[in-house]
């Protein structure tokens, strides 16, 4: 621990893997997920210049980015313990030169953030629409894959204010959604320019999908070559293996 | 030859691999291609009803879905030339009481073929626009690769107005349209819900995709496993073998 940080009782540190990171999670309100690995390793990410993470839970994303690049990163995070743990997680990791959270609202943040100034967004929003099966009874859980705080549509038209012409969208989601996905990122003048399927395993459908869009691009799409997760001995295959314990600087 | 069919200078009697099925083609004109097997039996067939197949060429798929299904199969193909030869591929297979041949513009055919009655419209639209790269000296296979007499918006109108609520549009395409197709296809009320991509090689990026709408249908997409064309041999995977030997009932 580099710093002396203050744990809730039900928090704990975990480490994630890539460049002596370390995180502070808790079951009970919400734990990094591969979800999130895969879109910080994915993202095409500016050396320097300007990084807006949403829904950024924990802050996770952050901290991933921040060994590829020297950008500065911000951070927003509407639920008020989830962002004071990101707090918590950027001093642990001494990375406030870096990054910055703030615990906001990502339909109201541009007034705050201004237009256009970043020159990539990445989000990893919750999954589900808002009155789709039974919602987690811990609130915070539920407000993490529930469409609840915000839409699919509130969320990419945060990235349409936010980002600049020409800068670039990374976005994880359930595969099932990838049709709203492209259809709203059109719309709010995303253009859906790299996608990245990920499989389970051998022979099964997608069940997530990575995306990257261009402000203002021009329509080609590149579908890259499919991520399979498990080996057919239900071990990571060697990709996600280099992904979790391989050089976490590309 | 299951009958004495004229043959131009041009041409020459394939075998279509299946069920003993003989296809009439034209290097002068056009020849069927994987992209025609791969949707013949990528699509989901009525047992029995009515199937339309747009910008068919000379006839390929309505031969290939013959195999599979005891329904009714009309098949529209604008440039003459070609479709004479469906005429007679269908002739020379003695199927012209399944499958019959009109030749007209799809923009128009709802007019004569009345809107939404058929339970699955097949199409392998021209994959490229009509100004993009150099356009083929030969008429026909320009008309064929570029939408210079349809566009995709076109084409997915034309399935809107011609499939019934509840049927199904079953397309292949270049994986770089994948953003066009599922924006086009949300437009005019065919949800897209299973996508497979194909590529080349393990590894690469998807060079074509497959897209099976359902007019009406609810927002829930189904990515299959990828369809990988090559093995590391250069030889058709196993899965392409049985797709050109195997079973053509199924």
């Amino acid at each position: 621990m580099k710093q002396n940080i203050p744990l809730m009782k039900d928090e704990r540190i975990d480490d994630l893997l890539t460049q002596d990171l370390k995180i502070i999670q808790s079951e009970e309100v919400f734990s990094f997920s591969m979800d999130a690995v895969l879109l910080g390793r994915f993202c095409s990410v500016p050396i320097r210049g300007n990084i807006l993470d949403l829904c950024s839970g924990n802050g996770v994303i952050p901290l991933l980015l921040s060994t590829r690049t020297k950008a500065q990163i911000t951070a927003v995070e509407i639920q008020k313990k989830l962002a004071d743990m990101a707090v918590r997680n950027i001093k642990m990791n001494d990375l406030s030169d870096q990054i910055s959270i703030i615990q906001g609202d990502l339909k109201q943040v541009h007034t705050q953030l201004g237009y256009g100034r970043f020159d990539l967004v990445t989000v990893n929003p919750p999954y589900l629409p808002a009155f789709s099966g039974k919602l987690n009874d811990n609130e915070f859980i539920a407000n993490a894959r529930h469409e609840i705080l915000c839409t699919l549509e509130d969320v990419i038209s945060a990235c349409n204010k936010l980002v600049k012409s020409g800068g670039k969208v990374g976005l994880v989601h359930r595969a099932s959604r990838l049709a709203d996905i492209i259809v709203l990122m059109r719309q709010y003048k995303i253009e859906p320019k790299r996608i990245r399927l990920i499989h389970p395993r051998i022979g099964e459908e997608a069940n997530m999908v990575l995306v990257e869009g261009i402000r203002n691009g021009k329509a080609d799409m590149h579908i890259l070559n499919p991520l399979i997760v498990y080996d057919k001995h239900n071990q990571y295959c060697d990709e996600l293996m280099e992904i979790y314990y391989g050089d976490a600087t590309k």
